[in-house]
C-alpha cells in the first residue's frame, strides 16, 4: 500500500485540515492557480474549458467516446437537479434509492419538478440491494429511471452501485448516478456500470475548490434532452449545445474555480488517476479506522460498507462527552471534523479525502485521544442503542 | 473628479486587462484571499456569510431594514431565474421590459417557468419609458410584476430605472430589477426606486470573482415566497430560511469566491462605497469615450444613455477593419475587449468596470489607435447604416 502515498501539501498559515467531504483541504498549487483573471469569452479560457471536459472524460472506461461532459455552475445539488430535470421526461418516473440525506434530497428535487417518483427510503444507512430493485421494477412498469447514490456521505456508506445498476439495466431502465463524493477515487467504469448519466463536483475527490459541478452523460441522452428541462439555468442540453457550438459556457463561469480545477486534474493524473487517488484515500481510511477503534471508538458501518470517502463514528456514551467541545478542541488542534447526520443515535464524521495522507490521519487519532482525555471521558465506547442500531446491517 | 481616482492594482504576471462587463480585472488582494480553504459548516465561514449579507444590505438606502440579502450559488442568470421563480406566483404575470440580450433572457426564463408574461422588446438599445409602462399596465390588469433591466450590457444603456419603477409602483405593481452590472456603482436607493426585489452578482461592480450572485428583497416578499419556486436549487425562500436558522448555505457554497468577495467589499467601502466606485467608473467612461471619439470612433448611444459600465462603439466602415484582428491586436497590447451584441450593425464593447482607472483607459485609446494604424484603417468612422440606426434614439 506504500506506493499509494503521494506527496501532499500541508495547509499553510496554520489553517486547520478540513476532514469534511468537500469543501476539503486542497493543495496550495490548486489555490495559487486562482491568482489571475480570465475573460470568459476569450480563447484562453475556452481552451481551459475544452481541456477540462476531455480530461474528465478520460477518467471513464473504454466506452468514453459515447459520453460527453457538461459542467454546470453552482453546487453539486444543482447538478443533481440539472440531471433529473434534463433527462427524466415529464411522463417519466424515477425510482429513488435513498439511504441518507442525499437520496432524500433527490426525492425532494423530484417533488419540485412535479415529476413522478417512487422513493425507497432505507433509513440512515442500510444499503438498497439489487434484488429489491428487480422486484420493484417488475411491479412498476412506469418506472423509467433508477437513481443511485454512489457514496452516501450522510453515513459514509459505499452503496453497491454495480449491483444496483445491473438490476436496473437488466430490467431495461436507465441508470442515473449521484457520484458526487466518489467520482475520481472510486472506479465508475462505463463498461462495468451501465449508466446513462452521472454527476459529481469540483470540490470532491479531484480536490478542486467549490463553485461548479459536472454532468457526464451519453451523448444520445443529451441530444434527446432538448426542451425537457424545467429550468433555463440547469438545462444540460442547452449548456452542452452552446459549449459545443462556441466553446463557451452559456452564462458567466466561475473562471478562477475552473483554473484551480485544471490544476487539480493535473495532480490527480500525476497521482495515478482514479486508482492512485483511491489508494491514498483507502489508506487514509484504514489508518483512521484502525486508530480510532484502538482508542475505543466504533464505526457505524461494518467494514464491508465503509467507503474511502468519509467514516461515521458513534459518539461515546460517557456523559462527559460533549460534541461541541469535542469539535472545538479538535479544531484547536488543527482538524475540522464534521457533525453526524444520523437520526437515531449521536455520531460524528471524519473525511478521508483532500490533501491528507496516513501521517495526517495518525495525528487526527492522536488529537481525538487527547481531546477525550481533556474532557475526562473514560471510554469512547458508544451506547447500547448505537450498537443495536448497527446490528440492523447484519439482519 | 480627481478625488474619484482610487488606488488600483494593475494585473500581475503580464496578464491583460479585462475590459469586459464581468468577469473583470480584480485586485491581487481579492484573489489572494482565496489562498486558503474553509469548512462551509464551520463558525468561521458562517461569520463570513453573515458579514457579507449585512455589508451588501448596507449599500441600500434608508429602508434597508425591510430588506434581506440571499446569496445564490451560480451565475447572475441563476439569480434572475431564482428571483422570477420565487417571487412571481404561478398565476402571476410579468411585464418584461427588454432592450437587449438580458431582457430577452428573462423572457426566456419565464417560458421555462411556464408562467405568464408580456414582453416589450425595444430592440437592440431603445429605452423603455415610463409612459409606455403606464399604458400597458392600464390595459392589462393581470400583470402583477414589472421586470426592469438596470444596465443592459448588450448595448451599455443605463435604463431609466427610477422612471420605470415609478410607473409600475403608481399602478400598484411590484418591481423586480436585474441590476447585475450596475449594483455597487450606480445608486439603487430603496427610498427612490420602489422595488420588491433585485439581483446582482459577485463579479461585477463590487469587483469580486465569479461564482455566486445575490438576491436582495423585501423580507415580507421572501417570507411569502415559500413553496413558490419551480426549482430546489434556486428557491430563494428555502435558501433564506436555512441561512436564517443555521447561518449556513443550503448546499456547498463557493467558499473561496465568498472570501474574495468579502475582500472586494472592503475595498469598495474604502473607495467610498457606491458613490466613490461610481465616480471612478464614470471617469473611466468619460476618458474612454472622449479618447475614442477623438480618434474617429462613434458610440452607439448618445451621451444621455451612456452607462458608466460598458460602452458600445460602432466598428469602422473601412473594409480594412477586421474585428478578429482588432481583438487579437488589442489583446497583444494587454487589453481584452468584448464583441458587440447588436443585431443590425457591427460593433464592439469596452467595459469601464474593474480594477482600472483613467490612465488605463488612456492606454486603451492609444492601443486602439495603434491597432487601426497597423491594419491600415484610414478612418474609424462607422457606416451610414450605423449612424441611421443611432438616429432612432432621437425619434
Amino acid at each position: 500500500m506504500c506506493t499509494a502515498v503521494a506527496k501532499i501539501n500541508a495547509p499553510k498559515l496554520g489553517e486547520p485540515y478540513l476532514l469534511t467531504p468537500g469543501p476539503l483541504t486542497t493543495s496550495f498549487e490548486v489555490k495559487e492557480a486562482m491568482l489571475r483573471d480570465w475573460g470568459s469569452w476569450d480563447d484562453d479560457f475556452r481552451a481551459m474549458t475544452r481541456e477540462m471536459r476531455s480530461r474528465l472524460l478520460a477518467l471513464l472506461g473504454e466506452e468514453r467516446a459515447e459520453y460527453d461532459c457538461v459542467p454546470i455552475q453552482g453546487s453539486g445539488s444543482y447538478c443533481v437537479e440539472a440531471m433529473l430535470g434534463s433527462f427524466v421526461p415529464e411522463d417519466g418516473k424515477v425510482l429513488v434509492l435513498a439511504n441518507g440525506a442525499y437520496g432524500l434530497r433527490a426525492a425532494q428535487t423530484m417533488e419540485y419538478l412535479g415529476r413522478d417518483f417512487h422513493l425507497v427510503n432505507k433509513g440512515d444507512y442500510l444499503p438498497p440491494r439489487g434484488d429489491e430493485v428487480t422486484a420493484i421494477l417488475k411491479r412498476d412498469p412506469d418506472i423509467t429511471h433508477v437513481l443511485i447514490i454512489h457514496c452516501e456521505t450522510s453515513s459514509g456508506i459505499l452503496n453497491p452501485v454495480e449491483e444496483l445498476a445491473d438490476a436496473a439495466h437488466a430490467a431495461g431502465r436507465k441508470v442515473l448516478i449521484d457520484s458526487m463524493s466518489a467520482f475520481g477515487a472510486v472506479p465508475l467504469d462505463t463498461s462495468r456500470v451501465k449508466y446513462t448519466s452521472m454527476v459529481s463536483s469540483a470540490n470532491k475527490c479531484i480536490e478542486g475548490v467549490p463553485g461548479f459541478g459536472f454532468v457526464i452523460a451519453r451523448k444520445d441522452e443529451i441530444e434527446a434532452a432538448k426542451g425537457n428541462s424545467h429550468s433555463l439555468s440547469l438545462d444540460v442540453y442547452a449548456q452542452w449545445a452552446t459549449m459545443e457550438k462556441t466553446g463557451q459556457w452559456r452564462f458567466t463561469p466561475p473562471t478562477h474555480v475552473v483554473a484551480a480545477f485544471l490544476k487539480a486534474l493535473e495532480a490527480h493524473r500525476e497521482e495515478g488517476g482514479v486508482e492512485g487517488r483511491g489508494a491514498r484515500y483507502t489508506l487514509n481510511r484504514d489508518v483512521l479506522v484502525e486508530g480510532m477503534r484502538r482508542i475505543g471508538f466504533e464505526t457505524l458501518l461494518v467494514d464491508r460498507w465503509l467507503s474511502p470517502i468519509i467514516v461515521t463514528f458513534f459518539c461515546p456514551a460517557d456523559p462527559k462527552f460533549d460534541f461541541v467541545r469535542f469539535y472545538q478542541s479538535m479544531k484547536d488542534k488543527g482538524f475540522i471534523i464534521y457533525p453526524g447526520k444520523l437520526t437515531v443515535v449521536d455520531s460524528f464524521r471524519v473525511g478521508c479525502i483532500g490533501q491528507m495522507d496516513e501521517h495526517v490521519m495518525r495525528q487526527v487519532v492522536t488529537a481525538a485521544k487527547q481531546t477525550l482525555e481533556e474532557m475526562g471521558v473514560a471510554t469512547a465506547a458508544p451506547s447500547q442503542a448505537a450498537l443495536d442500531e448497527r446490528k440492523k446491517l447484519a439482519a
